[in-house]
């Protein structure tokens, strides 16, 4: 999902939220508005103990709990905790 | 509830998410941190169907859906949509 605003960011929500993965890639965003995506849905991912993996700068994984993702990616979501992403 | 920092905004998700009500007063913060919060609460407050109204400039109240609260208060989770604030 290619999110263009602040409101498609409750179009992915709603994709997580119906037991699906979303792949959002921001690289079109400017960075204000790619921070204001990640903190919604880190809101959401929290909310649902989801979970969220950081692929590549700009690309990131939102999943429900029940969904395991292979790979060598950062989990966000962690146990330990929920580290937000900062963009810089 | 007053956050100080990004983090307090997953301390105030679990009030709500333990089925009660956060009042959360931004006064102190600056805008950037408060849209920061705002946006990661909407994210929660969205994905549980909940609600938040905007009391003041910096005052917000977060409930979960099962909440009602009187006053002429903007409901910002309203059935007809989900306008997440922005500050400015």
């Amino acid at each position: 999902m290619k999110p263009i605003n602040f409101n498609d960011s409750q179009d992915i929500c709603d994709v997580v939220l119906s037991s699906r993965i979303a792949v959002v890639n921001m690289e079109d965003l400017d960075i204000a508005m790619a921070q204001r995506i990640i903190d919604f849905l880190s809101g959401t991912i929290y909310a649902i103990d989801g979970k969220l993996f950081n692929i590549s700068s700009y690309i990131y994984i939102c999943a429900p709990n029940n969904v395991d993702i292979s790979g060598d990616y950062a989990e966000i979501a962690e146990q330990t905790g929920f580290d937000v992403p900062v963009l810089n």
